[in-house]
């Protein structure tokens, strides 16, 4: 059986990079030409779609999927809702796993509706979800990934400071985000792909190694995505316990280290563009060197 | 000090009900007529402002509180945002405390911007937000309540069949959501009003009475969010466990047993908005006997 997550691997492996670049795209990222004439919530909602497609064309061919943050779009009311759209739409034409960070949740029958706005015929091909409710708040997220071939991350152990308050609690013996992650392994037994991995991952943090690695070496079949590379202290090394032993398993975002590139010392004097281009390629070597290192 | 939860419960007293209507609108809960002639999203949006606003014109006066539901909007994308923020302004210009149930989450930088799209100077009253990430991904939220007076309510334990799955989880030889309501005391520490009760509530639920009395009786300062009245099976009697001895420290939300009146048995013939109308009067009434009946 092929599920998306053997989509998102294929589209890995074309491209070398087990990196998801985040358009967590804030108006103060923008070059100062785009955001010169920002008069009201059309000519925000332009600029966002503008400076994204821009980091699109820049990134293809470059890295395998792109993540959407809701929040920073959702600032913006229709607006920013109607640019997220926008830009997803563009990232699809383009090739790219189009995934939205939007950390939903709720009991079953407003999960439905969760579910057909966000993994529906109109959706994206990945989402976030709390996994607080239990599993009756998961299961209509879960039952649009079998109607529509698309797939979902489940928070297990986020990459914060204080992820550690509530998801390290021990139950049993063992951390709450291990039940967590059993749970996922769980909630994703019928969609397991021919990779060996299944639609219903786990989001599991760079910046918590010790946490990814016990992770990673019980629950084989979960696919993860890893926040909190760059910006949030996580690095290739950090990062790498999050893969399986042939290389496999996880894909890492980077937000800010992509988009606001053309900010930092290291890439100043190029376009933000070529910028997040060459920092993706940069992290791609940086994620390549730590996975042989290992 | 006086914090938005003063202002609820003077609500609350004003109208004698402790009831939050939930417009957890659906377009098959919309008459015939309204949904005759839906030809594409302008139309939808519109459909449920209609909608929406006869329903608060007919409980104006009969509840102190709306609580809109946003899955049922963002099922629409831009054009379901924009009815949700028409709804609300509608429900402040006369006069209702108006809640956003979201239940969003991130890290610290993302939960800046859901607090800035959501308790911002556009935003609600109260949005209801998903503990799992812990304090930094709460913190944003509670610095805009400070700011701008405005309040949260935070997922302690929910009404959904599965809910227990991780909130009764045993932690240091209580159930999790113990945990999670003594953290939610803490985040509201510094914003109790001048009635005893805190600007960051807990959303504790109607279908869970023995739960409810614990997180009642332990948290003194908790002003408590509570869903699953009607529909899910909780009854004035079950939600009558989250009120402190003086019928304080609660409010009891209803969604489809007030908006969907109309299409039941008791309330057959009536039109939508009056069959309302009398159903949050019943509740009023159901509330006032199960409270004085303990």
């Amino acid at each position: 059986m092929r599920v998306i997550t053997d989509r998102l691997i294929d589209k890995i492996k074309e491209t070398g990079n087990p990196t998801v670049a985040g358009l967590d795209t804030r108006i103060d990222f923008l070059p100062e030409s785009m955001r010169a004439r920002l008069d009201g919530g059309e000519d925000i909602e332009n600029a966002l779609v503008e400076f994204n497609c821009g980091i699109l064309d820049a990134l293809k061919g470059i890295v395998p999927a792109i993540k959407i943050q809701s929040a920073y779009y959702e600032m913006y009311a229709h607006y920013g809702v109607r640019a997220m759209y926008r830009t997803a739409a563009h990232a699809v034409q383009n090739g790219f796993v189009v995934m939205a960070d939007v950390k939903r949740n709720d009991i079953g029958a407003t999960a439905e509706a969760y579910a057909a706005a966000y993994l529906g015929a109109n959706g994206y091909d990945y989402i976030t979800v709390n996994p607080y409710p239990g599993y009756d708040g998961i299961k209509p997220f879960v039952d649009s990934c079998v109607a529509n071939d698309r797939g979902i991350f489940v928070l297990a152990r986020m990459s914060n400071p204080s992820a550690a308050q509530l998801q390290n609690l021990i139950v049993d013996g063992e951390p709450l985000y291990m039940r967590v992650g059993a749970l996922i392994e769980e909630w994703g037994g019928a969609l397991v792909g021919e990779n060996g991995y299944s639609a219903v991952g786990a989001v599991v943090g760079a910046t918590s190694p010790e946490e990814a690695r016990k992770l990673r070496e019980r629950f084989k079949t979960v696919f993860f995505l890893v926040p909190g590379y760059g910006a949030q202290g996580g690095s290739g090394a950090t990062a790498a316990a999050a893969f399986d032993a042939n290389g496999n398993g996880a894909i890492v975002n980077n937000s800010r280290g992509i988009i606001a590139a053309y900010m930092t010392e290291k890439y100043k004097g190029m376009t933000y563009d070529k910028a997040a281009r060459a920092a993706a390629v940069d992290m791609r070597e940086d994620l390549a060197n730590a996975l042989k290192r290992r």
